[in-house]
């Protein structure tokens, strides 16, 4: 996003057209007394822009927009195609999306155009290329907001069709086709492209991520990322036909799973997201959102695009954020990389499902609430942090390793254990080196390895050609390299690499893993390692040290005595496998254990509960003290922090050597004095 | 039900075409052994009665119309239409309904029919009037009984062509329907009739009760419980017009969600229904299903018109009802407003699903049965009873607003907790009520307060237009009235009230709730009240008094010190607001404190797990002692009760000042010696 | 299967068809060393054999068949019909599945073909006559695998019609149907053959076993276990013409419900089957299935077909078989009457929803493995034993009834109770018969009592016509019997017997049942037995003795000191009656103490945990003793082993009055010396 404010927009999404004229200036004037500059407009404005196939009315935008203008703000403009008007339903009913189940839609909800239809895709980019035209002169828009939240999958004839095209343009002939789905399996080889269905309840699943042929299913989570993202694109252009320098984005969800958000992040401008903890979310996991959100745009600095004033109303309790926690979560947005603190929503809907959702301004209508009075200070401490953290980095030296194509492989995975979620064990590793305050930036099998000490990829199980060719060479010349259990084992098609487990990632490792041991939950082994006992479970390798340093071994069972952790000395650098999951305690020691080795150091020391992240701007460094404790905390200057450093957001200076309490939910943003 | 047997009527539903006719003599004997006079016929014979589109047949009934005459029993005459014959289905798919996932049916099971097919409404009504005409010479048919347990829904063409007709009736235009939907949010904007579709899982839900549009959902719950109560309305307009002075009604099935009872009692000259209280349902839930029965008719005595006499085959655990449990519970029915008692089934079907649910005569044919011994005494005792009992009414001082529409829109509101049910919050002030033996009637939001001390309306979400000026004109002039938590906050449109909540009631309860905290089922807070400490869950409302005097405050959590109960002094009267849900203690200390200040006496003190209420006739009380214990109880005549009481049971002359044992499942009905 | 080998077959499913042809030589080498003589081959090769409509290609199959025999093997040939080809479904969508929700299914996975597609049907029988024409010369088949695992339902149109067929042919008449399916009830008549639809979750069933009309759903349950047996007998018949003395089967799945294997079992030559456990099963579960399967045919030696050497992919945890597992379950089913022992599979695939499922050869495509030392030692086992088990047979004294329509009818009924299930009632007497090393045959209701002693049927809900007359025949002539609550209730049809419970078992049992109870999951009643106290539950009678002897009471409740179990002496011989559902040990100290009244000698005694079972051949008898722990165990040779016995498997001779230890996992098979 454009940052010309000088500042961190400050803001979120604003819906007057649902509101009677006369509460517009009301708004502005509450707006401004919280410190707002940046609204997202026009999210869910379809059916009133486009009355009917061939007739725009931008009369109620345009008054919007001159409002909005007038009163100085700047503007995130949506191109409304969120959501189809009723009439397109109504006339052209393949825009309605087909479930999972073989479900054909009716007009309702949102996120609900098949992304395969021509009418939406012809009806879409024309009404982005329209709103770029007549509002191509309004300078205050900073960025745009393709549609929202794309999501979901749809399974029509049209995606159908749209899929086998899509098929032939990977595969180029049924024979390559047929091999790498492995059809000969239960005879199902195709003579005709046409004999291809869509992989669903009807066809090959028998639940979301139980199929019967990987391959097919693997290419249709491809295929429908590609064809939302096409959707995308198609507007993307549109806009910037018309202005060449737009910026443009949408809104991506974090750990979402049906969209390969590192391959969109090539197309977007900028990355923004919605940040939506549950209530009982810890709070390690929305940073580690964040970290990705940042990682799949190689560290570029994103935009907090939505986040609520207080209640989600479709979580299942509307806890209140509780005083102080939605400005130490924007923090925490910031402190991670985001440029932009923005929220959803600025006034409250009176009506339909998101009424009760909270807002700026609420239902009562005033200011005088405490949400608003919060929001009030966190708009003022934006103001006056001004421009010191624009575009500043987090330069870490851990790397995680997170790919789409691979979570969509191990979960659709039949065997070795209906508990393995690719999520729950990259979290396994982040949660370690989270609570040691060590930067990570998650990267995918494509990236750039060169600049880290560490990098993990946890349950690597599919190894896209070339990965291990890179991770070698990256080892070769001194990196440390650490991978678990399930790795190697296919390439991009699914299928097996023969030989021996890890595939191709052996010769790095060091081992041969000759069988998987699922464990139920209630079960499980243990292993020591530096003194200590340790429970694994879920998976537990049974394998054999093939040059490799054996570091810890199992205790129990007839595997007793066989590696559970090794190191394999490769080149100038190291390859450590786990080949089993074991209890958190563990990986804060190993991690500590192998940072400590490497030189890797935490940002700072401070209590548990409390959070220390660094971004760094043309030398400087800020580091963001967040203590997401209940209590106060007690925080020492001589623990990593440098001298003399002030507080951004009190302007206070600390010495060195001082130890002074941060309040519950309490932020620092230090940085060296200037 | 007319009553001219000058008892309460005693039998139930016999369903002689399943067997052969020589069957049918040694029922009638074992019928009349067992004191049965009233027959519920006819109940599922429309194949019989009409084999073929342009034929009705009816020879059997006529058989049996005049066994029973002969045998002198009376008749409660169903019309038959509650399962559609299948030839029907087949040449006229249109009667088959469409579910909510959209699933078209096919012919089976029962309350099957499409209400807004035409197929179906021209035959059920024409089969209603040809049954009027052939049996208006009969004088033992005391009442007509159309259909059978009317309820479910369909998502049907015909439904979705209907909707629209009846949307057009409410809202006269589509600006008025878009404003009230709130179409502007999504930009769901219809710009033609024809663009509305039925909600259901192809269009704004993604569960029974979570919606995108309330509105919308709202608007489908009315018309599916009109659209069968026009059901209802044809075939009770076509006896009508053949009988001018029939007395018609159908089974109710107490709280039963999908149709709007209280707007159907207008239409039904009495009140029937079916009582199945599950295994481990608590005997206060069975009571309250009574008085709402008698409610929605305003106090008119009502008909039990189905119970089993022993298993119910449909739970999942088909318990005996053990001995006197039947009795006891055909008394409870009595206690609350019961002028009838009769049962599902008098013999047993030996075939097809409800072949294992019990009755008068069992699989074995006699009446050596634990099971018609103990039916034999009831039917002895009601004609015993003779006519004292019939059309004494309950003279209650505490009302409880239950409200259908207010139920729907509670369950389909997204937030603030999937945890809250409307029927659970009314039932902590029922429970309490019951437990301390005072007498409650069930209201509606129109009905009249002026005959009561005390008016409590639970979760009032909804106000509807008028209410809330009604029930401060029934406060300003004496009245107490008390309201809980996310009371006030929407209109019939689910559209809430801005200025703060709770909306129309803010001068009334003199306070304003900020904001609403949900919390999760293992979080609580606490209040203290009358030096009791208790724990408050669910939703924990953050309220400033405006006027109102604080009577309790939270204890914990960042809102400790707030206001939990408020009372306000508003014209003579005052208005209680309960800010979160509490233990069940609580409830039963505040109802016995507010009832002993409004001097609203209980009917009797008896020991716990003992029932006392009354019902009073011509200025006579009666008193029904039900012992819901396992054990004998000590009942003391000098604890309300007047001095020398006879039970009309026993005959036995109760003297004041005397302690008397009742049995376990013992029941007394005691009225002052005539 | 022909046992021409001389020795049990060995091998599995081989599937080269999956892989480059140099792999194939190799595995040959693999095979054969491990001991391997006989592959499954041909089961999913529809699409590669029948390319087009009007082609087929039978050029990889032959040379399959060519390296086969060149290298000595032994072929059990599959038809490949058990997945039709995508063209098959494209071209004719009549041969895909309509689902129990009325979902029409696309091409995909397995078992996917309408069992009444006249496609289907004819392009079925077709292949598998080419199949036999072309390889009839291949001396080396040893028998024909039709088709794989039949299974599952279809609700489509042609079912719908084929319904109406065998309805038809079954009743003769409407009226014979409207009365057998009760439809009197609910006005259900049927006036048109072509009025009665498929009962599913759009007619007569709102869940998998919950249906409206008992009647409808048994006959659907009949007619599609018959139409699948008629696609099996189309295929049969077919290679019959060509190869009258072939030797025919398919493979089964134990204690499968949808199929009525025992009607199925007259059909083929010899019955297979596929042994699964789950990873927590106990191990008398998979003898009871062993039994099962030799019991259908009538205690003929049966075929493992298939079994996994390590994990099972589609468990939800793939736990491995832990050293020693796998050939002890190998032997257990020997134990049991196998007479061939076979895997899935031979070579690990590397694609699609199976290829971690272990197999002879793994990934790594070696041999040194620990699985396949394992098979190349079980291989080297059966080898060794040669011809002495082959057509061995199991002579019980004890037989258990089970019958799949009883099964399908208990488990429709709605009421008394939704925890009611046949397989776990019939598994309590299994395993307390099992824990006493008894021999146990599964008889059904018409087979032939005369050879046992003991004959127990518990849940005999549906007496079929002849039964009770059968069976009373056999008491009167010395018999013993033995059956439970809920038996003799319903006929054919699931209409009940009327005039008292247990119908037509009354007279030989003594007994009437008045009522009965259904607990609660946590509700019990108790009785005492033979000097000691147990709970009971699920369902309890509530009965008179009417001529039987009361042998023990319940404890509890209104009905304490009704009879809970009673004995009934009729004629030569006895009949007794268990009320109620007890605790475990109560069946083994009831059959405990009937077997040593009757002498039904066990096996053998060997210590808990061990299993010991017989197999008799021209006078000689085989002695299986399995150890099951997870430690050794010491047999003592003097608890009912005979003196000089050998083991088959080690050649050790054993001496009288030995004791000597027996090893975690062990096996013994013992005869006496030659």
């Amino acid at each position: 996003m454009r940052t010309d404010l000088g500042k961190m927009p400050f803001g979120g999404d604003y819906n007057p057209e649902q509101w009677p004229r006369e509460i517009w200036a009301e708004d502005m004037r509450l707006l401004k007394e919280a410190g707002v500059d940046m609204l997202t407009l026009n999210v869910f404005s379809w059916a009133t822009l486009q009355p009917s196939e061939d007739t725009y009315d931008f009369s109620q935008l345009d008054d919007i927009m001159n409002l909005v203008r007038d009163n100085g703000m700047r503007v995130f403009m949506a191109t409304s195609t969120g959501a189809h008007p009723a009439w397109m339903a109504t006339r052209y009913p393949e825009v309605l999306r087909v479930e999972f189940d073989g479900k054909k839609r009716k007009f309702g909800g949102r996120h609900n155009s098949c992304p395969n239809s021509p009418v939406f895709q012809h009806h879409s980019a024309a009404l982005a290329e329209a709103l770029a035209k007549r509002y191509q002169s309004y300078t205050n828009i900073s960025a745009w907001h393709i549609s929202n939240e794309y999501g979901g999958s749809c399974y029509c004839e049209n995606c159908e069709k749209a899929f086998r095209v899509w098929l032939q343009r990977r595969y180029g002939s049924l024979e390559k086709l047929n091999e790498s789905w492995n059809t000969s399996f239960w005879g199902h080889t195709f003579y005709d492209w046409d004999e291809i269905v869509v992989p669903n309840l009807q066809s090959e699943h028998f639940a979301e991520t139980r199929t019967m042929f990987q391959g097919i299913s693997l290419d249709y989570a491809r295929f429908n990322s590609d064809s939302m993202m096409e959707n995308y694109k198609l507007e993307r252009d549109a806009i910037r036909r018309v202005i060449p320098d737009a910026q443009i984005s949408t809104n991506l969800m974090g750990f979402y799973k049906p969209l390969d958000y590192r391959k969109w992040a090539k197309e977007m401008d900028f990355i923004g997201w919605d940040n939506y903890p549950s209530y009982d979310d810890p709070y390690y996991r929305t940073a580690m959102c964040h970290d990705l959100m940042r990682g799949i745009k190689d560290g570029q600095p994103f935009a907090l695009v939505e986040q609520t004033p207080g209640v989600s109303n479709w979580h299942p309790y509307s806890a209140l954020k509780r005083p102080g926690v939605m400005r130490l979560w924007s923090w925490q947005a910031v402190a991670h990389g985001a440029d932009t603190v923005m929220f959803f929503q600025l006034r409250r809907s009176i009506g339909s499902c998101e009424k009760y959702h909270s807002a700026f301004i609420d239902h009562v209508g005033t200011s005088e609430t405490r949400v608003f009075r919060e929001l009030k200070i966190l708009g003022g401490e934006l103001a006056h942090v001004g421009d010191h953290l624009l575009n500043s980095r987090t330069n870490a030296q851990v790397a995680l390793v997170f790919d789409w194509e691979n979570w969509w492989a191990i979960e659709f995975s039949a065997g070795p254990s209906t508990e393995l979620r690719y999520m729950k064990e990259v979290m396994r590793y982040y949660e370690a080196l989270h609570a040691l305050n060590i930067s990570v930036d998650f990267i995918g099998a494509d990236s750039d390895l060169s600049t880290y000490k560490l990098v993990i990829a946890p349950v690597l199980y599919m190894t896209k050609t070339g990965h291990a060719e890179r991770l070698k060479e990256y080892v070769r010349k001194g990196g440390t390299f650490l991978t678990t259990f399930f790795s190697g084992i296919v390439k991009e098609d699914d299928r097996v690499v023969p030989g021996g487990y890890p595939g191709e990632l052996r010769e790095l490792l060091g081992i041969w893993v000759e069988e998987i041991d699922a464990l139920p939950p209630d079960k499980h082994n243990r292993i020591v390692w530096s003194g200590k006992t340790y429970k694994a479970g879920l998976l537990c390798d049974l394998l054999h040290a093939r040059g490799a340093e054996v570091l810890s071994t199992y205790l129990d069972d007839f595997y007793r005595g066989m590696p559970a952790l090794t190191r394999n000395r490769f080149g100038a650098g190291e390859a450590w496998y786990v080949a089993t999951a074991l209890e958190a305690p563990f990986y804060i020691s190993l991690l500590k254990s192998m940072c400590d080795t490497l030189e890797i150091g935490q940002v700072m020391q401070v209590p548990p509960g409390v959070e220390a992240t660094r971004r760094s701007k043309d030398g400087r460094d800020f580091i963001f003290v967040l203590n997401h404790n209940e209590t106060e905390v007690l925080i020492e200057t001589d623990r990593g922090m440098e001298t003399g450093m002030v507080d951004l957001l009190s302007d206070r200076i600390l010495r060195k050597g001082e130890a002074f309490g941060l309040e519950a939910k309490g932020v620092l943003v230090l940085t060296s004095g200037e």
